[in-house]
């Protein structure tokens, strides 16, 4: 730790996870989910992915103490029919039930040929990648989603109903890392525009509308008003099938549902995650032949490099985090 | 059958079928391949869907009379894991395979859980709703994707790598049709594209790129070059996990591959098709209070209500047809 002149806090790596434990531990986590929680935050942090960190620690603090979320939780599975898993989340944050289910889900997967995962009962305030990166890491296929608040409008409307509605994907490789991407049904993750509000940056146009449902950059507006689906009424479709999934299909709150439910703590409300698992057989080798065929043209990539290619300087450089964040965090 | 003085063929809708099965039997077909093909083709045109629709013809005659796609097909069902069905299309068009493998696929999905059908060997040249919605319709959530020749860029490039890999989604409901959407990974799909070069329209900015990857709104330039998905990058990766499904996972040709190998002959490429069904569980009363909430916003409506709609005045008024297709599918 080392105090910046810009009011930033210089962390290395190696401390985020300590830091994030004792502070979970403090706020009422046991040492098994504060560990989840914490590799989750770690791995954010290592990727890049700022916006999944610390940033989001105020928010995991603020429903451990309201007690709105256990931080003693111990997820439970069954199988509730031969292909599907159920996974009661004991009311706490989602990363012990990913750790809990990951390796039961892939065998399941094998075995069945597909499988999937109901998560209920859970807090999910996290990048989807992690988890559908573990189940690839575990050889199979892997799809996840997840409803939140209202925050985009159905097709034709201008009031949230839907939440960002993240779907992530993830193909195992031979000798490589998987091939990952997980992405907001929203142009923009809440997140990011939260971000963006905090350090008085303007949204790309497109991005949202205010509460009268006009076009504005502004986030402060968009986060009063409505985001926007990518690609417009594609992509409202999506943000629908992600709430019927995960949602209405594994027996969870609808995102309208959780906003009329929640406490307003500043953490996520109680929700659930839709997760496919499917055996590829032998479909690797195929599936090379495409990453090959992207990376011949000249500025294409694979959906996780950019992400993994910031892992090499956040390692060696650590990282910067607003001096307020961290008073929140340590205090 | 009217010819009408602007030279387009006016059909009432009970002529489609009748023509079309004539047609296919003609070009080589078997009864119950033509009655499931001509019932597809009639279906689009009931719902507007002319893209799917006799506009097709040419494209489903020119194959059956080259000899690539088998007019006698004679689709088969196996189990190679628990809750996947094996469908090999036995070289002929998808319709046929669609109507053998929906209820068998369904129960799967009931007993299971979850389930897929793995279609290959197949010629897809229609409308994925079809599909879902005949899911939908024996009580689970189905989706579907397939893969077709190259028409998209992968993100960053620009030259055409996936297909416009569309992905339909249906979902089950009591006493009303099943809420649907069916949407191309590209901005507009290739046949809305053909359509509009035929027609002499010009194409909405953003909807595709020329030879040398620049912008156009020609349609002609466009079929040179690549369509662009929706949404950006967003769109890629969909297209991309298209490919993966559709192709790599089920054991069939990529959009690549399956240029490589077909004979041009105006008909769709040899391909495959990833089906999932989802046993809805207790879902079906919580998707309802989704429903309502959409409609409840002035100016939204459910995906699948647009096509719906233009039903009643098809029924009511036949459609109309180019006077060169009607020759080319009587000939």
């Amino acid at each position: 730790m080392k105090e910046m002149e810009n009011g930033q806090i210089h962390l290395e790596l190696a401390e985020v996870k300590p830091l994030v434990v004792d502070s979970l531990k403090r706020a009422g986590c046991n040492g098994e989910n504060a560990d989840a929680l914490s590799e989750c935050i770690f791995q954010a942090e290592r990727h890049g992915a700022h916006s999944h960190g610390l940033f989001r620690m105020p928010g995991y603090l603020a429903s451990l103490r309201s007690g709105k979320v256990n931080g003693n939780a111990g997820p439970r599975l069954s199988n509730s029919k031969p292909a599907v898993l159920s996974v009661d989340g004991d009311g706490g944050y989602a990363p012990l039930a990913h750790q809990r289910l990951a390796k039961p889900l892939a065998e399941l997967a094998k075995q069945q040929g597909i499988a999937m995962a109901a998560l209920t009962n859970t807090f999910h305030f996290a990048a989807l990648w992690q988890e559908v990166e573990m189940l690839a890491n575990e050889g199979v296929v892997a799809l996840a989603c997840t409803a939140f608040k209202p925050a985009l409008p159905p097709a034709g409307g201008t009031k949230p109903l839907y939440g960002t509605n993240p779907v992530a994907f993830a193909w195992p490789r031979e000798g490589a890392e998987p091939c990952v991407f997980d992405q907001a049904s929203a142009v923009m993750a809440r997140g990011e525009v939260m971000i963006a509000a905090r350090e008085g940056h303007q949204l790309p146009a497109g991005a949202g509308i205010d509460a009268q449902g006009n076009p504005t950059t502004d986030p402060n507006e968009v986060l009063k008003g409505a985001l926007l689906p990518f690609g417009g009424y594609k992509g409202a479709s999506i943000a629908m099938m992600v709430e019927l999934l995960a949602a209405s299909l594994i027996g969870e709150q609808l995102s309208f549902e959780a906003a009329e439910q929640d406490n307003n703590d500043g953490g996520p409300p109680r929700g659930g995650e839709f997760i496919l698992a499917i055996d590829p057989a032998n479909g690797l080798a195929s599936a090379e032949g495409l990453f090959g065929k992207i990376l011949d043209q000249e500025g294409a990539r694979l959906p996780s490099d950019g992400r993994r290619a910031k892992r090499e300087k956040i390692v060696r450089e650590g990282i910067q985090i607003p001096a307020d964040l961290y008073e929140k965090i340590v205090a």
